[in-house]
C-alpha cells in the first residue's frame, strides 16, 4: 500500500479512441470543442486524432482539420497517434504533440486480425517508424503492448509470452538508442482482473526495473475502476482514461470495444486516495456531460450523473 | 491481503431494491420469473418483496402476489424487507423467509428524510420490531446502518458518529438478547472510496470483533467495484449487489438513487480473486439480460453485454 503514488499523469482518450469507436460524423467543430473543454480542466495530455487510412477509419478523416483548428492552452500536451510512416509524417505535418511510441500485441491473432500484419511485418514497421522518429529528432517514446491481459480469439496469454512480445518492443526501442519512456499494458478488450494487474505489472517490472509501467484500461466487464485501484497501490503513474467512459458502443451491438475507464472516475479515485492528478473535477464532470451531449447519449461513467459527493456540507 | 475470505455469502437485491427503483407497473409475473430465474443461478438469497405502505411505494404493493407466486428452490433463501410492525405481520403472512432485521441511519437527516422519524423515534419502532421478532421466535439477525459513508444532506458523517448509531442498534439486539448476526454498513448513496471501506470496516471490527461486518454497496460514482475489492482484501464476507445493476435509473433523472453494484460483477471479481460465490456466473448474466428485458431499457452493468472472457481458449 506504501507504493501510492504522489502524482499520476493521465492520458485523455477520449477525443481519440474514443469518437473512433463512434459512429463517423461527429462535426470537427464538436471534436474540437470537447478537446478545448478537456484541455481546461487540467488534464495533462490529450490524445487528438488518429492518422490512419479514412477508407479503414473515416471517424478520423478530420484529424487534421482537428489539429490545425485547436486553441491550444499552455502546459497540456496535444497527443495524435498512427499505425505507420504516412499517418506518422501526417501527424509530424499536423503540429501535434509526437509521442515516438512502438506498439505490438501479446496475442498474434489479434495482431493478424487487427492490424493485417504478422508478428515479423509489425516489428520490422515499428523498426521502420523509429529509425522515422530518430531522424526527426524525437527520443524515447512509450511502448504499447495490446491485449497484454488476454485476447478474445487467443484467451488469456501465458505471461512468458506476454514478456516475449514486450521484450521484442523495448529491444527495437534499446537497440535504436532511444529506450521506451514507459511500458503501456494495454487491456485492450477488458479481460483483467486485480490479481492479473498485480501479476504482469510485477513481471514486467522485475523484467525491465528501470521502465515505468503504465495501464491502458478497458471497462468491458466492470472491473475497470478495480484494475486501477490495483495498478495505483503498485504505484503506477500513468493511465489512459476516457471522459465519459467514451468509447463503449454496448447499444451498438459492439460490446466487445466497450471504452476506456471513464477518466472522471479515475480522477475520483485518485483524489480519494490522495493522489494528485492536476484535474479539476467538477470541470472534468462538465467535459463528460459536454461529451454525452455531442454523441446524443447517455456515457456509461457513473459520476458525470451523480454529480461529486462533498463530504463537506 | 492474506485476509480474503474463501467464500462470500451474496443477498440478490434485484427484486426488492431494484424493482423498488423503477416506475409502478412492472407485472408480478415477470418479477417471479426474475426471481425464479435468479434461484436458478446458485445465487443464496434472494430479496424478493418489501412489505411497506403501497400508498408510498405502489411498486411494491404486489408483495404478497409475489410471495405466493414464486416456485421455490431447495437451498435458496427468499427474503423480504418491511420498516414497521404491520409491514412484519404482513411478511410473515407471507411465506416468505425472514431476517430479523434491525435498522438505522448514521445520519439523523436521511432518517428524518427517509423515514419521516427522529432518532429516538427510530429506536423506538426497532425495539418494538425486535419484540415482535421475539415473540415468532426469530433469533439474530442482520443490523443496517444507512448512509453509514456519507450522505447528501448531511455531508461525510464522523467515524464516532457512525459508530454511535451503529451502537444504538447493536446495544438494542444485544439487549433483546438476539446480538447481530452481522452489521451492515450501507453506502447507501455512493459516497464511499475503498480508504473510507478500509477505515470504517476496521473501526467497526475494533468495536465489535464478534460481529461479521457486511457491506451494501451503490455503484453510483463509478466506485462500486473497487469499494467491494477493498471489502473483499479485508475479509468482508457477505455482500448486497443487484443484478445487472438494477436500481439506477440515470435516465429518470434520479441519479442519487442509481443502483448496488452489479451481482454478476462482483461475482467475476471473486471468481478471478479465487472466492467462491455458489454462482453460476453464465446463468446470471442470462439473468442480468433478462432483468432488461423486463425493464426494457438497457442497466448499468457491463458484463452481461459483453459476456464472460475465457481465459482458455
Amino acid at each position: 500500500m506504501s507504493d501510492i503514488p504522489a502524482r499520476i499523469h493521465i492520458v485523455e482518450e477520449g477525443p481519440r479512441e474514443g469518437f473512433q469507436a463512434e459512429p463517423p460524423g461527429v462535426p470537427t467543430a464538436e471534436k474540437i470543442r470537447l478537446i478545448e473543454t478537456l484541455a481546461a480542466t487540467g488534464v495533462p495530455e490529450i490524445d487528438c486524432a488518429s492518422f490512419v487510412n479514412p477508407k479503414v477509419l473515416p471517424q478520423m478523416a478530420d484529424a487534421l482539420g482537428i489539429a490545425e483548428g485547436i486553441r491550444r492552452e499552455q502546459g497540456v500536451t496535444y497527443s495524435c497517434m498512427w499505425l505507420n510512416d504516412k499517418g506518422f509524417l501526417q501527424a509530424v505535418e499536423s503540429g501535434l504533440n509526437l509521442p515516438a511510441l512502438t506498439s505490438g500485441s501479446a496475442s498474434d491473432t489479434f495482431l493478424e486480425r487487427n492490424n493485417r500484419r504478422t508478428p515479423e511485418a509489425q516489428l520490422e514497421g515499428q523498426r521502420k517508424l523509429r529509425a522515422l522518429y530518430d531522424a526527426h529528432g524525437l527520443g524515447s517514446g512509450p511502448v504499447y503492448l495490446f491485449t497484454a491481459f488476454g485476447c478474445n480469439y487467443e484467451g488469456e496469454i501465458p505471461q512468458e509470452k506476454v514478456l516475449a512480445r514486450a521484450a521484442d518492443l523495448v529491444g527495437l526501442c534499446e537497440e535504436a538508442g532511444s529506450p521506451p519512456a514507459c511500458i503501456y499494458l494495454c487491456d485492450t478488450i477488458g479481460a483483467a482482473d486485480p490479481g492479473l494487474v498485480r501479476r504482469l505489472v510485477g513481471a514486467v517490472r522485475d523484467r525491465w526495473p528501470d521502465y515505468p509501467v503504465a495501464l491502458h484500461l478497458h471497462d468491458t466487464r466492470g472491473l475497470g475502476i478495480a484494475n486501477a485501484m490495483a495498478g495505483l497501490e503498485l504505484g503506477v503513474a500513468r493511465f489512459d482514461a476516457s471522459v465519459g467512459g467514451l468509447g463503449g458502443c454496448p447499444f451498438a451491438g459492439n460490446p466487445a470495444a466497450a471504452g476506456n475507464i471513464a477518466t472522471e472516475e479515475l480522477a475520483l479515485l485518485c483524489e480519494r486516495m490522495g493522489i494528485e492528478t492536476g484535474i479539476d473535477l467538477g470541470a472534468l464532470i462538465d467535459a463528460a456531460r459536454l461529451a454525452e451531449e455531442i454523441v446524443g447519449r447517455s456515457l456509461p461513467g457513473k459520476l458525470s450523473k451523480a454529480g461529486v459527493f462533498n463530504p463537506r456540507r
